[in-house]
């Protein structure tokens, strides 16, 4: 449904913007936010974080003099208002295809990304980055990051203001507090900010104004004393921010440009010590669909803009998340001391469907994934038994946890690492792509990945009940292959694979997701006489070497295939395969991974194409060995 | 100098110490330090920490029922009284040294160990994993962390008390505040604290108790009462523990055993919210030399307990350290982009003499690595050259931000990686084991490592210039090769390795600091008949294809050897080896890395002969594919 945008279309980049009447600004708002409603009804993405910062985006584009001045936007799923009105409205209905807008901030796509994002917490460490290169150049330009109260509740967001907090130099952060993250925000932060933003509301709201007049430079105060007269902030708290070397100013109404804008102007003055503004916003705001949802509209498909409906396609088989979840819960009804922890992803990690079941033993820590960890290895040491549900990309933020707390303590923490593999939409910010080399690596890890959704029943069963070790299973995203779920789960026997089919001259080896694309490549192989075998080997480490090694001894050719990078399964299959000799007499072996890049966004099966891991690329890796075979693909081979 | 310590002679487990007086403790306190005193001055080691920590050890293990109530000691290091009372007085002047006691907790060591550590802030993580597992079961054990003002400055500490302060159950955190990590401490928290620990200090003394009286349950109100009689406590503020959900207490003097021992009465049996106790310490404290020294004998050599004089063996060459950072000064000098930044370790990386020359331009962001990361990635985005001096293990705290921020985002961060290998005393918890399997999966990183104290001029020279990509450099910790230093830096192409003797028949691939061992392994294979070629690989990514492919194809047995885990350089060579298809003609090609185990502390030497990786154990791994030439040790091969 085309809107009509006459303010927005006279606006291409942001000094348009400035060019415009303050008096005009709510209209231009109303516009923006029109417009980003009919975007993304059309394309999908994240809606409710976007349609909550409107206004603020628009009056950070008017006050600060950007690209010259730097706008951090903390994930920057929020980012679709500011993409509109930065020079990107021609494509704003591309966003998150292939070859579109990426979801999120990111620098090659304009100069009003200073800084990419899409994990949380990171905007004050870049933005105090800038603005320490600034001072060091002699440059005068602002940095501004605006970052969410969910994200408040991540270590590097107060790693970067304890250290921020200490320098009395320009760098003014915006807390957009919506009291909504994915979730609901969960810690005593979260209620902290609660208190402030309901606390003495209507008391003393002048006294925002006079504390900032008695800030600024003296040539601004009469500008500020008038900014008295219809300033309508207040404050009413932050001390703990103050405690933290921060100037606090707030809590403003982050949907009032008439609060908005003077509040900016006047701190954007303020350039001797740290700002924290905090903006009370509501998420989804402006979209009644969207303000009434549950998760207001926090991620949405394409969607009716009159109805609100979602056009979501019906799902062809359950999800491995939701798989994962259902027998999680089987394991806990068997074993009171299953424990399920999320770091603030309840519903994408299924948690949420084991809080509903178990809400004493489901633990959402927030934004934390280091905490989460090192929180789970506390629970195993005392002999429970924790599942710390993670993505694979998130798992990132928990490295060291995993190596120094769990791994090298030898803690029998369960890690079910969700997104592994290549995930569509999110693009390279989320891909899951590095987990099997970065654990891979940790002595006492036990890998597993599985090949369906059968499978991964197994795999949760078995990691609850083996207590030896750290255990980690990788599945990938969305729906599984559509098998009918096994009633009885087996407990796998650590370091076994199976063969799913016997071949002679061309064996492929399976790790994880890409199980099924080797059954379909043994197929094409077969067409072509080329008889192979299909390896699920569910573990990566320890490895099945027995069967490694048969296979290796009994095939003319070898692939490993992966949903993962370089370093990973297939390092340890050719890192064995030397040990043992094999090697030496000739192994016609090849790793097929990820590839060596980062891949934006697409469809996944177009990704997995790109990166050369569907049926018909291994098939194609494998038939470039035989002579007098044709090519299954003009562009085929390795 | 054997102590005189009738009543620490009594205590061999803490239930004895129970048995002792209270009148005793002071005396026993006294003896616990002079203990300390004397076995770190036999085995060196970490020792101001825990002269700070006498009484309070003392008094905890007095008002706790250890080991069914735990005690969490944070990073550990602080923990040598705690092991002497908790039955491994026997064993104190082993520690660090190989086959002894270990320099930190360790769970395998003792039950009076519940959670080891070495990395800093995890241990309110891991105690609140021990409190939930306790509330799940039902019983009633206290949980008690001790964690230090520096520790506070991470952000896993802040993820752990957001999570819980929100829970209204027993766990209580000592924040034993001595103002002094491993240097002084930064950022706005230790201002914070500061403040706190010295406003008001002698204001109201009697709170601590009135308020302490009002938490406790009914029947515990006499004692409260009386305690209010000796309690010589304080409460001055607080304020941000309490936003966070936490009942604050203190400042508490912790050299004081009537301070001490009846706060920790009184928090014992507060079971319904988490206790911060604050706790103001003396690093250093009781033991003169300590005191005054500017690092308050963080960490010694064997000294002379009279005269506090270490015995530092003389260095023979110039630490890699101390190379890097004279080599950084120099790029600094020549381009005033250059920065350097620090995690709260100046002197163990080196920054600490390029702060001393370009105080403004160095960055010590406290035990923050993601923050320091990220931070640096925002240097890069505006033009600057930051360096990032992490050891090899602590980079592991902030490894989404090399990948999210850094690598995705392709910023040219330089990456100066102390301590790669194994670091000896420090044991497993230190090694730099993991960062090239880490980094070397991600695209867009460079990866180098210095063969010897020459390269390391020549490499952070090469990533001063290099701004296509982040770079990352690792170096072993300790002396250099006595090289004597190139005067002019060269820039080192990149992906270029170099031939440093040419042979025949073996290739040995090292990366990093088993050159020197290679280059004598190719001595004793040549004494054995076997000309030997010796590549430096220097990059492990992007890899010298041409060099590798060229040495794969013209020797009979080609060794990769490095200093790092599986899934590093040697799997980078499998990798690429396979995909040229120089595996199918077969090649005895082994990989030679650190064992897929934790190694305890030991000498370096000895740990690197347990590792399989001195020049013997290399020429060994060659010389059983000759037939007819003797191995040459008896435990040789692979």
């Amino acid at each position: 449904m085309p809107v009509d945008t006459p303010l927005l279309d006279k606006v291409t980049l942001p000094q348009d913007l400035r060019a415009l009447e303050r008096s005009q600004l709510t209209q231009f708002a109303d516009e923006l936010r029109a417009e980003v409603i009919d975007a993304v009804s059309v394309t999908g993405g994240h809606l409710g974080a976007g349609l909550g910062v409107v206004e603020l985006t628009t009056a950070l584009h008017y006050v600060f003099d950007t690209p010259t001045d730097k706008i951090i936007w903390d994930v920057g799923h929020q980012c679709y208002p500011h993409k509109i009105l930065t020079g990107r409205r021609d494509r704003i209905r591309t966003l998150r295809q292939k070859d579109g807008l990426s979801g999120f901030t990111k620098r090659t796509e304009s100069e009003y990304d200073p800084f990419g994002a899409a994990h949380a917490a990171t905007s004050i460490s870049a933005a105090l980055g800038m603005a320490v290169a600034r001072d060091l150049r002699g440059d005068v330009n602002r940095v501004v990051a605006v970052i969410g109260d969910g994200s408040m509740s991540a270590g590097m967001a107060y790693e970067a203001m304890n250290n921020a907090g200490d320098r009395g130099k320009q760098l003014t952060v915006i807390l957009n507090d919506n009291d909504m993250s994915i979730a609901p925000p969960v810690g005593a932060m979260s209620a902290y900010l609660a208190r402030v933003a309901s606390s003495d509301k209507y008391h003393a709201f002048r006294n925002l104004a006079k504390q900032l007049a008695k800030r600024l430079p003296k040539g601004l105060y009469t500008s500020a004393e008038k900014f008295e007269e219809y300033g309508r902030a207040f404050v009413t708290g932050g001390t703990m921010f103050e405690e933290l070397g921060f100037y606090y100013v707030g809590p403003i109404d982050g949907h009032n440009l008439d609060h908005l804008v003077p509040v900016l102007e006047n701190v954007r003055e303020l350039t001797d010590a740290p700002v924290m503004v905090h903006v009370v916003t509501q998420k989804g705001k402006g979209y009644a669909p969207a303000e009434s949802a549950a998760d207001k509209y926090h991620g949405v498909a394409k969607f009716d803009v009159v109805s609100g409906k979602q056009h979501k396609p019906k799902p062809a088989a359950p999800s491995y998340t939701s798989v994962f979840a259902g027998q999680l819960i089987k394991e806990a009804e068997r074993d009171e001391r299953v424990v399920g922890i999320t770091a603030a992803m309840p519903s994408g990690t299924g948690i949420d469907k084991f809080m509903e079941r178990f809400p004493d033993r489901t633990f959402d820590v927030g934004i934390a994934e280091q905490h989460a960890v090192t929180f789970a290895a506390g629970l195993a040491a005392e002999g429970m038994v924790p599942f710390a549900a993670i993505y694979s990309t998130f798992l990132q933020r928990a490295y060291d946890s995993v190596v120094h707390d769990v791994a090298l303590q030898n803690l029998p923490v369960r890690f079910a690492l969700d997104r592994a593999g290549l995930v569509g939409a999110d693009g390279a910010t989320h891909a899951g792509a590095f987990d099997i080399a970065y654990l891979g690596c940790l002595p006492n890890m036990v890998l597993m990945a599985a090949g369906d959704e059968a499978e991964l029943v197994h795999m949760t069963h078995t990691a609850a009940a083996f207590d030896e070790h750290p255990i980690a299973f990788r599945f990938p995203r969305g729906e599984g292959q559509g098998l009918e779920l096994p009633l009885t789960p087996q407990l796998l026997e650590i370091g076994r694979g199976r063969i799913l089919r016997e071949g002679a001259k061309v064996a492929l080896i399976a790790y994880g997701g890409r199980l099924a694309e080797c059954l379909k490549a043994a197929d094409l192989l077969g067409m072509r006489g080329l008889s192979t075998t299909v390896v699920d080997a569910r573990f990566a480490k320890p490895l099945d070497e027995d069967l490694i090694a048969r296979v290796a001894a009994d095939h003319e050719v070898v692939l490993t295939v992966e949903e993962g990078s370089m370093g990973g399964f297939g390092a340890a299959v050719l890192h064995f395969l030397a040990r043992i000799g094999q090697l030496d007499k000739g192994l016609k072996i090849r790793t097929l991974t990820l590839p060596d890049t980062y891949q934006d966004q697409a469809k996944p099966a177009d990704m997995y194409a790109e990166a050369k891991l569907q049926a018909e690329n291994i098939a194609d890796a494998a038939i470039v060995f035989f002579q007098g075979v044709a090519l299954a693909t003009a562009d085929g081979g390795v």
